[in-house]
């Protein structure tokens, strides 16, 4: 099942994906919901973010080669997390697939791209197993976790470099009832491949930062965790480049660059 | 004016404080609201955290004396920030007052409060300057920034030492007018002031935060901002304590503290 979040006269829906067209329901998939009789081509509505989190995770680095390629060309003393230990994003920074992301006037670059798996929690959870830890997941969907490297490398935190206004792209769909660890991940600039990796590679996987993480905080419906990506995040993203991340059952985040006027 | 939340017959209410007693309101500060004739006994209120942020701002080391601090007691390598980057809580971790802080059983601690001012947004806001910078905000409230030393020393980021659940008691009421350059915080234990400073003393101001934020990111209704907190933290929150916070101006966030059972 893949639902979606779409905007409706001004409003925002949820919705599921059958086909071409997306069945509106009332309420939404974090709660009890009804599906009604209007359908709309997906092709013509106008997607929102899938969820807003109330908490926004992102496991930073968590794949061995973006970890040996990001030391070698942007920061000697990054190491290796020892623990699946989470980090944060915010919300402010959320746009859905089909929506600009803006880099700043006074960025001098490189701003990268970083494609991810997204897991979207969709039951209230605390203290579970690595056995139980996926129950508490309604689906996934895709996340561009875009960077400034300039700025990751000086600030004192990620706060601009990671966390502007439009750096955190998510989306198209959530989509439920795939294998995370399963995962193939492609990330195109204009048409071109220029990265692709499987989940199988992570650090440490969904299930085990899961698990982890709910040994000291409640996860909430809505929540979503960010897995990180794999290998190099070249070339720069550069104003009027067209970033897409793929996966075949998530389907694709599409997302144009441009700069701040 | 003070704003405070509450629990009405298992309803959140906004409410303004008058007196002794809260004057229910319709709608919340964020929008419109309308005042009702319905009044209740401050005393006999259920507070709720006074509002729950979309994005959740920590400054972290904005005070000399507490870098000083800190880096003796707790982190040799600690430097002061050189430019107002501001970091991230998280919002599974918020209780009101009247909540217990609940220490983790395989917590080694020392567990330590942290009081401090919070600016809490009201409208949206972007690319302000400093003279402009109070413009955007409803009030000020006070938040505890609970932190367990041991995980904050040892691990990747700031995840479970700062968020774990109950690690960020925020209230008593979201108090306007005031100048949040000139308040005073007293911290005691079991009635005990053990720590008091002035918010003039902050390394970088309110203003010089909101100004350079509000260069790459908007603000939101609703966010909040948490200035960081003066001098030493001691001595370590214990089961059994009572930690309260207190500005004249916004009154007293007052926490039981007990260990996981």
């Amino acid at each position: 099942m893949k639902w979606c979040k779409v905007a409706i006269e001004g409003r925002a829906v949820y919705g599921i994906l059958e086909g071409d067209e997306v069945v509106a329901v009332e309420g939404s998939p974090f709660e009890t919901y009804t599906v009604t009789r209007t359908r709309y081509p997906f092709s013509s509505v106008e997607l929102l973010v899938p969820v807003v989190p109330g908490n926004f995770y992102a496991a930073g680095v968590n794949y061995r080669a973006h970890f040996e390629w990001a030391r070698t060309h942007h920061n000697s003393s990054l190491r290796m997390p020892a623990e699946p230990d989470i980090g944060y994003r915010s919300v402010n920074a959320l746009v859905p697939g089909g929506a600009s992301i803006v880099i700043p006037r006074d960025s001098s670059g490189p701003v990268e791209y970083e494609g991810e798996l997204v897991a979207v929690v969709g039951k209230k959870a605390k203290h579970l197993s690595e056995d139980e830890a996926l129950r508490c997941i309604l689906g996934y969907t895709l996340g561009n976790d875009v960077s400034e490297r300039a700025w990751q490398r000086t600030d004192r935190t990620l706060w601009r470099a990671k966390n502007t206004d439009t750096f955190k792209p998510m989306g198209p769909v959530i989509a439920t009832e795939l294998d995370p660890m399963k995962q193939h991940i492609a990330i195109r600039i204009n048409g071109k491949v220029v990265s692709e990796y499987d989940t199988a590679s992570m650090v440490f996987s969904v299930q085990q930062y899961i698990s982890r993480m709910t040994r000291y905080l409640t996860l909430y419906p809505g929540d979503v965790i960010w897995f990180g990506t794999d290998g190099a995040t070249e070339p720069a993203l550069t104003p009027g480049d067209l970033v897409e991340l793929e996966d075949r059952e998530i389907g694709v985040l599409r997302n144009a660059v441009v700069r701040e006027s």
